[in-house]
């Protein structure tokens, strides 16, 4: 038996993450992924587990090599940071995603809900997001940039929502133009 | 040659549908649909064609008959009707889609890349959505409703954007009183 080519682990995640996010994971065979990424299928199952195992691999490696520069937000006025951030999801979708939106989104739409674990990272992630803008959110209010009216939770969840809603929207086909319109109507609700 | 048995072409439209929304298109494979809907596969094929055209008459089926209320907005105060419009959004979330979210993004999110027949068909319903929600606001700013200050068409997409998000949060985990808490967020940018 031949010994199993070297190969660069993080390079051939990233390829099988490129291939599941393009194409999903349902028509995404092991033979793809054999012939795409050029390293062998027993290689494959060594060092990742079966198909299921390499996707939740790539769909980590997505959240840590893809996500949103959230520090963005940090020291900068409130308006200014999140219209920063929201501008730069809108950029991610046509830079980045080249019109695939987000990986997490596919993977939740696709599989979610027959797999907790696809679900559990799904909802970790939004979870992860709302926090972080209810934490400038909570900061913003006690500085005086958010009027005491407001509860952070829940435009931390609006403003969450706004950006779950840009995936669908660039898909209905708005442009970059028509989107950014969407952030300033929505930071108009922060009075 | 038996004779193709009689069947109820609406009912059975309306049963693939309820199995692909489930389900997804890639795994639903035409024996799936033979065992679930009790046609035989020539029938199938007969009255609807192959796989992918009986997918089509499926969403044009899912969009005539589980659609949005959008007569909630007329004879109603703007907010009033926005209000009731967003929440019955958030009930059919809960209620009618079982958490499966809208068909229709499904369909864009698994094979819209592809298929630019499934494209042009979640197009067309945002375009819908977008210019019933546009026709009202310029009635309702025309009226002194919405202040003149106010961008219709921006508002509109707006509101589309925030609907299209609710699905993501539901998804994310959110119960209905925190989809509510944003649809109110969202309101407040009409000022």
């Amino acid at each position: 038996m031949a010994r199993p080519r070297e190969f660069d682990r993080d390079a051939v995640l990233e390829q099988a993450l490129q291939l599941f996010w393009s194409r999903g994971y349902e028509v995404t065979s092991m033979a793809d992924l054999v012939e795409h990424l050029g390293v062998g299928r027993q290689s494959l199952y060594d060092t990742f587990g079966d198909k299921r195992a390499l996707y939740l691999q790539a769909l980590d490696r997505y959240k840590q090599a893809h996500g949103l520069p959230m520090p963005l937000l940090d020291g900068r006025p409130l308006r200014v940071g999140l219209r920063l951030l929201l501008s730069s999801a809108v950029d991610w979708l046509h830079d980045v995603t080249g019109g695939r939106g987000c990986m997490l989104v596919h993977a939740m739409t696709e599989r979610g809900a027959d797999d907790p674990e696809i679900r559990a990272r799904f909802c970790a992630n939004s979870d992860a997001l709302v926090a972080q803008l209810e934490a400038r959110l909570i900061t913003a209010r006690a500085d005086g940039e958010l009027g005491p009216h407001h509860d952070p939770r829940a435009l931390a969840r609006f403003l969450a929502n706004t950006m779950n809603g840009l995936q669908l929207s660039a898909r209905a086909g708005l442009d970059r133009a028509a989107l950014m319109q969407i952030v300033d109507v929505a930071l108009m609700a922060l009075g």
